[in-house]
């Protein structure tokens, strides 16, 4: 029986042929910590009475969530991951300094290769898979244990294969794929399982795309999300400082799924998520038809805060204006991606068009600061989750979609069809 | 006897000559609301039967303070003055939708002009004295009378002039001027009075050191701030669509001033205001020996948050790097400066050398969020007030200084001459 793609990344760390199910301790290529979760990782740290970071090089600490401090707060949660990272000397740090949200800064930085295996307090984590590694959210002592000893276990996933094939539509992006699927299987449909993305679809989608759909992984309950490395990988990686060899795997024509799923894109249309599930998903034609008026569009997060959802907007909103009654948020994931945004107009036109473009945060996403919702408002958001009070008040209401739908929404000032605007 | 200029506004606004002293109700051309004081405002109107504002078109509501919403209760509160600008239907409501502090933005707006009475429930609304208006802040009551009258009342007072002589020296600017005064005659140095800026210094100071120096005019505790209409003023409007006909005024040679205060900038250096006053400033070769460490500098606010503010920062920030244990935050005033300032290659600049620009707010200044200070935390500051726990912690230190000095302090990471770098 051949191996998964995650089976063979865990195979390569420890040095012997491991299959799903198995328990294994492995070696961490990198360890992320932002301002939310680090604090409780230095604190665990310091109370082991460890006094250096088994592997310096290999933990980066980016205070994405709160920054530049929104309350004393969060100022005083930050100044703890600074006085660490300033006193371990650390190399990896980023804060209004090369500021960017963990999972688009880190692969921008080179700081993520294929092969890799990641933890990261946060539970997007998952994200990385897009470039073949094996990545996964743990919590803030899981972080810890890997400061400590550059070490942590893991029981090796056993995987689903989801096979996409088709062309994608006009304005249906990675977002869609992934909103699909966890519509098909629900929020639980993974529970401690490698998503394993493959087919055509996935062959020809760019890296933003493939972001934004490992990224969702952790919202079917996934342990990973994974696409093996092509050359739209490697055209990725060409022009990137890597901080370790990449080590490219591929599964096995014989290796052991727990299930295949064949989702055919064909006819797959634009799809937003209702509240107050990622799995509420329904065809943009559906939901256009409900006149729901929308209060707020939010465009950004580690899910689709990327250049090209600032350019899907940009194209939507060029010589159109926001809704008189909608406001409009564009949150570039890094400084990177803004400068580059910037270059190509699309910052003068989203603010000609009525939107506001902040600096690089998770900020609205997950009710941080940026685009809080007041009660009872309604709010069409580029990001991943869309419980019950994620962005602002218990009252309020989030639909999740692509950066298309977010911005003809804007445009329309109620949930709209972008094919339609 | 003459009159002074802020005794003829009022003169002209009540159809016969007034003078300091006298208790008058006068029309408003400008009436400025924020999103902390609207809301109390809009209450106030509510409670007392009003169905219409007397003059909608002389009503702003500016959302400035909280806004993208820090957090549910910023969030609640911005939408109380939605609902009421929509319902009203009022022409001049900035929200996400052009961005901007209040008192940058309707300078830009064409809705301050010469010879203007203006109130507004932001105690920074002396800053429109800069171009030959009566501004003055006051509270949200006040606010709502003049919303349901379209009037108000004023004791007519008694006005201070300062005459500035020389010429300033390379990054000495209008903060400085501002901060030399206060720091001479003290935070009550002015109260209620007329502050009258002239002479051949100010009659060569550019629009956005007039504005900054009327704005910290109540940092003296003066009424209000005034500069007589010149080529400088004229110039500024002549792009504007102004929102009324200019009416300028000139205070006569036989005036009458409570005081004259004489001040001679020829060997006048930056001034850094030290903890917890405005009116504690310092010279900056002073300040710079005593190697103060930084750990934050922020560049905004309506009293520096303006293109030159950018620009002298940039200027300074190019090719050079913030400190490692500095942050750096740059809020350009409005959109139309952060879109100059981008044009402009500034705002790359800035993001290079490892600072953040944001989105336009009144945000770190007031301690409201976007860049709030630590326990213990230093910071230089452009703003206008270094109180006790103005911009975060009571443990905080606020210096403030203009951009130059700031951007200097950056690069060095402790308060810095920007003429020894």
């Amino acid at each position: 029986m051949g191996q998964t793609i995650t089976e063979k990344i865990f195979s390569e760390h420890v040095g012997r042929e491991v299959k799903a199910g198995e328990i294994v301790e492995c070696e961490l290529d990198m360890i992320i910590g932002n301002d939310i979760t680090t604090p409780i990782s230095i604190k665990a740290f310091r109370e082991s009475g460890a006094k250096k970071l088994a592997k310096p090089d290999n933990f980066a600490i980016v205070l994405d969530h709160f920054i530049p401090a929104k309350d004393i707060a969060s100022a005083n949660q930050a100044k703890i991951s600074r006085e660490f990272a300033y006193e371990h000397n650390l190399k990896h740090f980023f804060d209004e300094k090369d500021m960017g949200i963990e999972h688009a800064l880190l692969p921008e930085k080179g700081l993520v290769v294929p092969g890799d295996v990641i933890i990261g307090a946060d539970s997007h984590t998952c994200t990385h898979g897009a470039l073949g590694a094996f990545a996964t959210g743990m919590g803030s002592t899981d972080l810890a244990y890997g400061m400590i000893t550059g070490k942590n276990w893991f029981k090796v996933p056993p995987s689903i294969k989801v096979v996409y094939t088709g062309k994608l539509d006009e304005y249906v992006y990675g977002k869609d794929l992934i909103l699909e699927l966890i519509r098909r299987i629900g929020v639980d449909g993974a529970l401690y399982k490698a998503l394993e993305f493959t087919g055509d679809t996935i062959e020809n989608l760019d890296m933003d795309g493939r972001f934004s759909l490992c990224n969702m992984a952790i919202e079917a309950g996934a342990k990973n999300g994974i696409i093996a490395v092509d050359e739209i990988t490697k055209a990725f990686l060409a022009d990137k400082d890597l901080a370790r060899e990449p080590k490219i795997h591929y599964s096995d024509e014989d290796a052991e799924y727990e299930q295949v799923i064949e989702i055919d894109v064909n006819s797959l249309e634009p799809v937003i998520a209702f509240p107050h599930l990622p799995s509420n998903g329904r065809p943009i034609s559906e939901a256009a038809k409900m006149d729901l008026k929308v209060d707020q569009v939010f465009i950004g997060s580690c899910t689709n805060g990327r250049l090209s959802d600032i350019a899907i907007a940009a194209e939507i909103l060029k010589g159109r204006k926001v809704a008189r009654h909608t406001r409009m948020i564009v949150t570039p994931a890094t400084q990177k991606i803004l400068k580059e945004a910037e270059k190509q107009g699309y910052i003068d036109i989203l603010i000609d068009a009525g939107a506001v473009v902040s600096n690089p945060t998770c900020g609205a996403c997950l009710g941080g600061y940026m685009g809080i919702l007041a009660d009872n408002e309604r709010c069409v958001s580029t990001t991943n989750r869309n419980f019950i009070g994620r962005m602002g008040a218990r009252t309020s209401e989030i639909y999740l979609a692509n950066s298309a739908v977010a911005a003809a929404s804007a445009v329309a000032g109620k949930i709209a069809d972008p094919r339609e605007l």
